[in-house]
């Protein structure tokens, strides 16, 4: 193994200039085993002398103390230390080193212990091996082609897996699932005949610390096993995974374990057999248990043939509805894994009431780095003020694992949009401290990759990224009350899109009002899911934060928010707001190119003002039709007298 | 040649049943040539006596005087005699007789001139050789593969394009094109490289008196020749096209000619060069004239990149604004190929304005037997009504070409939807003779294809599809304003779906009203476009017919129509009668099942029933969404107070 190089991908927060510090002091690595070669190789590749015992600037040490992947850095007498808790830790603190620059060889440091609040920091890859005729080869990618595979095969050089590997090291993930939740006909070979594929990459992620998980089909058994059977209480099929699964092991020992959506949008699942989603995912469970393994079992289960014309049936309850009754039933290594709301993704959601209620199991809470509905990485949205409110959330951050959607794919700048390396960076780092301040991080991140640039550059990305969730927020779906996308491929307005489909995603508009009555009085119930407060905040009109008001109520357009402005009123300002704020956006950046800073290279600059082109076309088309839908509907006119279409 | 038998095909309106009179009879033919010689072999085949000189029930005899295409058929004596102006004519008499049955053979029978009204009567295919990732092999087409290509190759066996060219001349048709006028990368070589497949094809097409015609790309000088340019005025690129189509002819002397969709929908053109659309399309004909060939130019071209905001551009004005300029600059085997309505094959819409004031161009009418927005052959829509209406309209019957799309894929039934059948021998027959009355045509269809079956049958079939066209009109889109269709497969309702995209394809629906202003007073100024007393009666709020209202007109939900009804009234009454339609053509089916007639063999009868099944499930979504759409915009409740979702 070595330090991998790239040659036309551009290096993310990890070009040369990151190990400037590094470089010119000399390091000593007290440890052995292959994490500890691996931070002896990136001392070696950024330049620094590495000695065995002589006079150091920089000592990486163990102490059991630190305990799993935690570290400890200080610095006294000229000399920075870091220790390690185990092999992984000494690597997270090494990077952390990295992160610090000249800083941590400066003065003295008091000892700051750092652990990790999240024990599996992980990403899942909606990767296929084939290209689908409809989803891509990268379901939900906006960054090219798979990374792992091309052309219906593993890719001969995994030079770039190993580049990834050490992007994810260095903002602390230690597990990726590396194919889509959805395993087709190809795919599902990935567990058995072609093993030795998932074997491969496991090598590529194996020296940054990162185990391989694996997305299985739940009806294998059949598929893959000749059985006529995936019942989870039949013994041939129990059998079937104990022995494939040991089979998994001895060709990968490290092997992290299964992902499985089971009964959710046509994937086959336990109610095939009438057995529950704990029998599914406990039977997975046991066969991975003597090995370590854990299952990660998707909680993303409704029904997606739902009549729209039939009002008390709601999405928003189906998780819970299906999954408290089974609270306490899962194994120790079965892991509900949770969307953080209650719907998909959206811009906007109420916390899931699973990740509040769901005491008795263990949480693996779920999120998208990949922005399907958050501008597909054409539109700057800085994602981590969004994960921040929701980590802040009681108990979420609690759950044991966080799990996100890689935004990444064989584009020369991994994530399409260069801006949204930022996302997978801040992800990392939010697993491993949800109480990091995004700002902070986007300040680590612009550090990293802009080479510790100057004011202009630095004020210049906090201007444009800081408030950009936001932004989108405003000129996309209003209030909270989501979907108003493109069906299918889900990028830009289209208001009634998804009205009147099974996928039970609906706004309820008519010439009076707008939104969703999902109260205990009056609608669903689904507010009747929630622990107090919540359950009774939600439930009041007047109580209910007015970003969640059409989410969790039907109301005319002349209801009165909190802010002091009628919903239709709110309708048409944000709307303006939001499109307004894209243009100056757009300005901001362009004026970076005047200033001669020379921190952005021509390429980014150009790539990203593309974009930002593209990101003020698609601000406006969403101004004027949401803007025109509703005073079509309403036939209120807008206050301010501006031009709606 | 032998007259082809396929097996698990439905034989459509030729089963052997349908020759039985001929079967039984002594025939002779007084004409050589290969297509006698197909005429012979039907008799043969049929069971029937050939004699050359003895005593016989049947003569088929050439007279010039009949004309091109042209018979005449009388009979005394007890012998019955068909005189072709040539051998066309001698095979369309044959099938004459066929049609005619043992009524042919009956009494005495004065003398009877056939002439087709149309010289040209065309179908189009629009096949793909590859399957296009998303419009499928056929586009628009709903009854399976090609019959003419499979896997990427001519199918090794054309026993069923000969099969397919006896069903179309038995209803007169005698020209086809065979591939999409989107000419794809691969399909742009059948003019060159390829052209051995087409020669094929004709072939098989050739003995029934069809010819081939070749959907061309107007790129192919640079996309096949390795040209710089397309430019129609440019020497190079008309000697590339005069020596290609040379070498056409060389290898298929009765080729038909060139089709071509140009500037149209992403489709290259002359407007890239600066030249007019005749620049193009003379420059085709010029290659062709030699070789009596033709250019049928299609008039398809509009700006599919329109802003919805922007309520001054009108699709419908598009041909017209176009073409109407060059009226008397194409040349004489030039022809400007003109979709029957202004727009796109909607289940209603006026006669494109094109064909009523080009009166300085040889024109084709274009129709769509695929049912692309008429229930894509899941519905029962039998076509030929809505087809008189466009014929009977001044002008339009004096087209010298009458085209439409093809139905036709390698579905079991040909057509996927067994009656579908109907509609692809209605447009042949209107082709020859647009006077024809629709339930004739569908009583001719109903003895060929069910051998002549008990009044029970024959009575269920005309209360199914006699009106069947209104029926879907009822349950879709209201009053000619269309296009509430989902966008892409254009399959069941979507009302917004197309409102604010680039297809220029509105409704402009509010909470006080709905339609289209394309008048001169006030509107987009299309009623201009039209000659008197159109012109005026389109443009008059009290004259435009109902069905047409909002096509031309944005009126108030509570606008009384001439039937008396309000205009939102009326939307909630057609759509309840519409489903409800469905639902008793339903019933009709399924009680022909209980007869016992024998005559609807059960592998059809369950096919119909199926889809009836699937007909009514969607004419009840179109209710619903169309219902509750309106309703929530007006607010204006139902005068019957019937649930409305």
């Amino acid at each position: 193994m070595s330090i991998p190089e790239l040659t036309d991908v551009h290096p993310a927060w990890l070009p040369p200039e990151a190990f400037r510090a590094i470089g010119s002091r000399r390091t000593v690595v007290r440890a052995d085993g292959p994490l500890a070669e691996t931070v002896r190789q990136e001392v070696a590749q950024a330049g620094g002398s590495l000695t065995d015992a002589g006079p150091a600037d920089l000592v990486l040490t163990l102490s059991e103390a630190e305990g799993e992947d935690g570290y400890a850095i200080s610095r006294r007498d000229g000399v920075t230390t870091v220790a390690g808790g185990d092999p992984a830790g000494l690597l997270y603190g090494f990077f952390h080193v990295v992160r610090l620059g000249e800083a941590a060889f400066e003065g003295e440091r008091p000892v700051e212990h750092h652990r990790p609040a999240m024990r599996r920091r992980m990403l899942d890859h909606w990767d296929n091996i084939d290209v689908h005729p409809v989803m891509g080869q990268v379901e939900r990618g906006y960054a090219g082609g798979s990374i792992f595979w091309a052309d219906g095969a593993l890719r001969p050089d995994l030079t770039r897996v190993r580049a990834y590997a050490r992007l994810l090291a260095a903002c602390g993930i230690n597990a990726v699932a590396i194919n889509n939740v959805n395993v087709h006909a190809t795919e599902a070979h990935l567990l058995t005949d072609r093993l030795g594929e998932v074997a491969a990459i496991a090598a590529a992620f194996r020296p940054y610390g990162i185990r391989v998980h694996l997305s299985v089909n739940f009806a294998s058994p059949i598929v893959l096993g000749g059985l006529s059977t995936a019942d989870p209480l039949d013994a041939d099929v129990r059998r079937w995974w104990a022995e494939t699964t040991e089979q998994v092991y001895a060709t990968i020992p490290d092997f992290g374990g299964y992902v499985v959506k089971a009964d959710s949008e046509g994937q086959p699942g336990p109610f095939a057999y009438g057995r529950t989603h704990a029998d599914g995912a406990n039977m997975l469970a046991d066969a991975l248990a003597p090995f370590g393994g854990v299952v990660h079992w998707r909680a993303f289960v409704y029904n997606h043939r739902q009549d729209w014309r039939d009002r008390s049936t709601d999405r928003a309850r189906a998780a819970y509805d299906h999954f408290a009754p089974l609270d306490g039933r899962f194994l120790d290594n079965a892991i509900l894994q949770v969307k953080h709301g209650p719907m998909d993704f959206q811009p906007r959601e109420p916390v899931s009431p699973v990740i509040l209620q769901m005491q008795g199991t263990r949480l693996a809470v779920e999120l998208q780095v990949t922005q399907e509905y958050t501008g597909q990485q054409r539109h700057v949205c800085y994602l981590a003020p969004m994960w921040s409110e929701v980590l802040g959330f009681e108990d979420v951050a609690e759950a044991g694992d966080l799990v996100a959607v890689s935004n990444v794919g064989d584009d020369r700048y991994w994530t399409g949009h260069p801006l949204a390396q930022a996302n997978l960076y801040a992800f990392g780092r939010l697993a491993w401290d949800p109480a990091l301040d995004p700002a902070a991080i986007l300040d680590e991140w612009t550090d990293l990759t802009f080479a510790r640039p100057g004011e202009p550059l630095r004020r210049t990305l906090h201007a444009m990224m800081d408030g950009s969730w936001r932004t989108y927020e405003r000129y996309t779906a209003p209030l909270g009350v989501g979907f108003m996308v493109r069906p299918g491929h889900h990028y830009g307005p289209d208001v009634d899109g998804y009205e009147y489909t099974p996928w039970g995603t609906y706004h309820f508009a008519d010439r009076d009002g707008v939104g969703v009555d999902r109260t205990r009085a009056t609608g669903t119930g689904f507010t009747g899911q929630y622990p107090e407060p919540w359950s009774d905040i939600y439930e009041s009109l007047e109580r209910c934060p007015d970003e969640l008001l059409l989410f969790f109520h039907h109301v005319p357009y002349g209801h009165v928010l909190q802010s002091g402005s009628t919903v239709i009123q709110h309708i048409y300002d944000t709307h303006f707001a939001g499109a307004e704020e894209v243009a100056e956006m757009r300005l901001l950046w362009e004026k970076l190119a005047g200033t001669g800073t020379g921190t952005v290279a021509a390429d980014v600059h150009a790539r990203v003002r593309e974009l930002l082109d593209e990101q003020l076309r698609c601000a406006e088309e969403w101004r004027d039709q949401i803007n025109a839908y509703f005073f079509r509907k309403s036939g209120v006119p807008d206050a301010h007298g501006r031009h709606i279409p």
